[in-house]
């Protein structure tokens, strides 16, 4: 049987302003309740597993012992949160989720430092963006700061379940979906936020390996006007039939490509970037800017940031070439073949939290391919070093205010 | 306790080659078992509720006393279809459908004609069309005869449930869900396909009431390679905060509106229709072409085909213009606007399985209303007869092979 106890959290800091949201979108002129870590309740797992040895995991498909459950109403506002044994959850057959699509998620990693801390990467990105996902769907805002609180609460918990070799982690996936119990399209009376937790081995596990890329136009993954800039729910299962397509090809991923021009967007679920080499010497590194069909990844960000730190003198990055152009800018197949062919494409990659940096050899696009430069350790001259750096902040083995202990 | 027991079905009649669908997209080589209606388990329910009286009807908000439940596996297919006890799912947190929208529907109406047979509209329409949707998102296909089977033994059970006054019906309404364990983005090992069933008053209790549109450009509910053409949940719920949008200013439903030509596409989440007076005397019945963005439609094809088969006089209807044109074009709001000002629009409506016929009499675009004209009745000079017709081979009132009785 479950003991069910409620505590006071450790940690009862103020939010900072950047990432606290108003409930202004809910029920306006009531005063509703926002999430209250105060009030969590722990239901302990009495019959706990254990880690998986590394060796064991596939990403995605084990979890941990508990989760974290918070649900909505629109009459009152956010519940009771309960961190309770892992397991079903039980919805009913007319809730919205299953019938409208009405979910959004966010992808985290936690880490153990070598000193035995818990760290996670950028938290405040991920509850700020959660927040700006579920207003694009009419789910219910909420406190970033206090809904990262309680993720705490489930990490600590959890803690025997963060795998600490090498390029490992511990995955956290919020989840917000609409449980209104009645099939009309509309903003739902209900909702149900959970966080489950699933450790990680690394993206490749025998080092880098470069993966090719289908050029594709015959699906779009976003248009403007849709949801492309979200991380919705919608924007996955529907790249699914184009990615068998392009496996079926012989290519690992979709580059969906836009319009007329067929500008690249992104890379099957991540951020792209490409490595130009400047007239003259020295580098550009371009990707798309957020015209509204392109995600706003915190992968994305970080490697912008760091780049950007670099090339100003900030904080400059050992291996980088000091020569380098950051740019948000439009970039079109057609510039990217010409620069394959010429010897001034650098390198090509995909950024996103699952993989960090994932690099690209070779894009097949009208009917040949695309050859990218990758070097012997599969990465370029840009990727290398930043995947370095952004992999030694979110460890911490390189001291960063990105990479918070929990 | 539930009492289980397998049952042969009344009804073993082969399907017609039409509306049969192959497991071609199901794991190459193996043979996996189809959906098969003989090996169906019925759980009763032990505590049946009653029908509410119609007054307190709110459209899918009441469910009947059992639904229809078939589960299916990558390694051997569509499993023991089962009719329980209308209740909650059991879903694991993981589960595809609840992170990446794994979702597809289908809208279905039976009807109890005045000699108390029970009818169904077109439902060969529905099977092909789950079906396409089904291969659209990545879930497993269906002999779309089996599954049809198994709805009619289910609305058969619950056929109390079925109201009888004018208008009303119970809504039908089969959903295929991916159910993988995990959280990594793919084609899913695990599906559950389930059928329930909602009654519903009509659409408009106090007759037909027109409603005002917003000329939509700020959003898009589809896009070229993108879903719009197959009726997926993920079409659905990013389109509730467009609607809030509209609402704010007045309108009831957004007019979605695609690109630089403003062309006309759909209304809220409905098909879409427009009659113009031609020079000379006599109506164009209009509607935007099947190019990918638009729903296939029942409705929409009954009312097409309804009109052509008068227009060419194979079956005239009473009441609807002699000289009718139909078309299948793409129409621009400046066309709607010039034909407005110039007294040649005659009406625009809305089609679905929900509303059935839906008239418009007001779009608000660019700042300003266009007025559409509409009758006394709330309808124009096509809907009024298209829909008379309709409604009547709907509920069997007019003979027509369109109605099946189950």
């Amino acid at each position: 049987m479950s003991l069910a106890f409620s505590r006071v959290l450790r940690s009862s800091k103020r939010p900072s302003a950047k990432w606290t949201f108003s409930l202004r979108t809910m029920s306006s002129g009531s005063t509703l309740s926002d999430i209250n870590p105060s009030k969590l309740v722990v239901k302990r797992n009495e019959n706990p597993k254990s880690l998986p040895p590394s060796s064991q995991l596939k990403f995605g498909h084990t979890f941990s012992d508990h989760m974290l459950t918070i649900p909505w109403t629109q009459e009152s506002g956010w519940g009771t949160p309960q961190i309770q044994p892992y397991g079903p959850l039980s919805l009913e057959p007319s809730c919205t989720v299953l019938h409208y699509a009405q979910t959004i998620f966010e992808g985290m990693k936690a880490y153990k430092d070598p000193e035995g801390k818990i760290r996670m990467f950028r938290p405040d990105m991920n509850m700020k963006r959660m927040n700006t996902s579920a207003h694009r769907i009419a789910l219910p805002q909420f406190d970033g700061t206090a809904l990262f609180e309680l993720i705490k609460e489930l990490v600590r918990l959890d803690k025997n379940w963060i795998p600490t070799e090498p390029g490992h982690s511990l995955y956290v996936r919020p989840t917000l979906i609409g449980t209104q119990k009645a099939i009309g399209v509309g903003p739902p009376n209900e909702a149900l936020l959970f966080v489950i937790l699933s450790p990680a081995g690394p993206y490749y596990p025998e080092g880098f390996k470069p993966i090719a890329l289908y050029g594709t136009t015959e699906f779009v993954r976003a248009a403007p006007g849709g949801t492309g800039a979200f991380k919705l729910g919608v924007n996955y299962a529907p790249g699914i039939l184009p990615q068998k397509f392009a496996a079926k090809q012989g290519y690992a991923q979709n580059l969906w490509l836009h319009g007329p021009e067929h500008y690249l967007t992104e890379v099957g679920t991540m951020n792209l970037f490409i490595a130009f080499h400047k007239e003259g010497g020295g580098i550009e590194l371009a990707t798309p800017p957020l015209d509204g069909m392109i995600l706003p990844g915190v992968t994305r960000d970080s490697v912008l940031t760091l780049a950007r730190e670099h090339a100003a003198g900030v904080r400059p990055i050992p291996g980088l070439p000091k020569d380098l152009t950051v740019s948000e800018r439009p970039v079109t197949m057609a510039e990217v073949k010409e620069a394959s062919l010429t010897g001034k494409l650098a390198e090509l990659f995909g950024a996103g939290t699952a993989a960090v940096i994932s690099p690209v050899d070779r894009i097949g696009y009208q009917g040949e391919d695309v050859h990218i430069p990758t070097g012997k350790d599969g990465m370029g001259p840009v990727s290398r070093h930043i995947w370095t750096e952004l992999i030694g902040r979110q460890t911490g083995a390189i001291p960063s205010d990105w990479s918070v202990v929990i």
